[in-house]
């Protein structure tokens, strides 16, 4: 399960926080169940060529998946995934996210991926590329 | 941009060879344009409850953006993220893919993020949670 979040209108004090950002990161995992199996890793990228493309960048790999924040504070704007192999309450997740940034409005979706590795019969032909094979929900 | 790829019928040996992960990730950040931040991560699992989830995991931080890498080698599956603040290739991008890890068949999206990060009204209200905001294209 695999959720991709925007949001829009966050408080920039809070987006440029590396704290904040490696915070999420550290607790996140633990909050929904999942192990961690690296520390997370945060950045300040602000050698760019567009000015208000700085910002803060955070990893953290969990058991065969991970959460990824990428935030603008010029711009008021974050994106983060949570991608996990086991189910999680994803509208739960995006409150937690709204709050810790002041987020005012987000874009989601969520993706139900690889449900075709347990299929006993894979096609041996290609499926079209870029076909919307990938479920949204 | 951030193309989502789901890959099946994959070759078990490479998707269990770290250094093949670890090249992935060393070069192709650069063959798209995009500027890698970090040095690759690659991490081995094998010491979760369900036998057949062990693989490889990999990610690398570029400018604002990432690519991740989850193997399953058991079940012949990865999934993939390539998410880069610009536009580049998809389809030559999945083509790459299946060439390294001699994937038979895969499912894609690619998902138009933050697009909203430049308009000038931003809507004070929310968005509904889990309403279908991220463009698919």
């Amino acid at each position: 399960m695999h959720l991709v979040m925007d949001g829009y209108g966050a408080d920039p004090k809070r987006l440029q926080d590396e704290a904040l950002v490696h915070e999420l990161l550290e607790e996140y995992p633990d909050a929904i169940g999942m192990t961690k199996v690296s520390e997370p890793f945060v950045y300040r990228y602000d050698t760019g060529s567009v000015p208000t493309d700085w910002g803060v960048s955070g990893f953290v790999l969990i058991a065969e998946s991970h959460i990824s924040v990428h935030t603008f504070p010029d711009r008021g704007y974050l994106n983060v995934d949570i991608f996990s192999c086991k189910a999680f309450d994803s509208e739960a997740a995006v409150r937690e996210l709204k709050g810790r940034f002041g987020i005012d409005s987000v874009k989601t979706a969520v993706l139900d991926r690889g449900l075709e590795e347990f299929a006993e019969n894979r096609p041996a032909s290609d499926l079209p590329v870029g076909a919307s094979g990938i479920t949204l929900s």
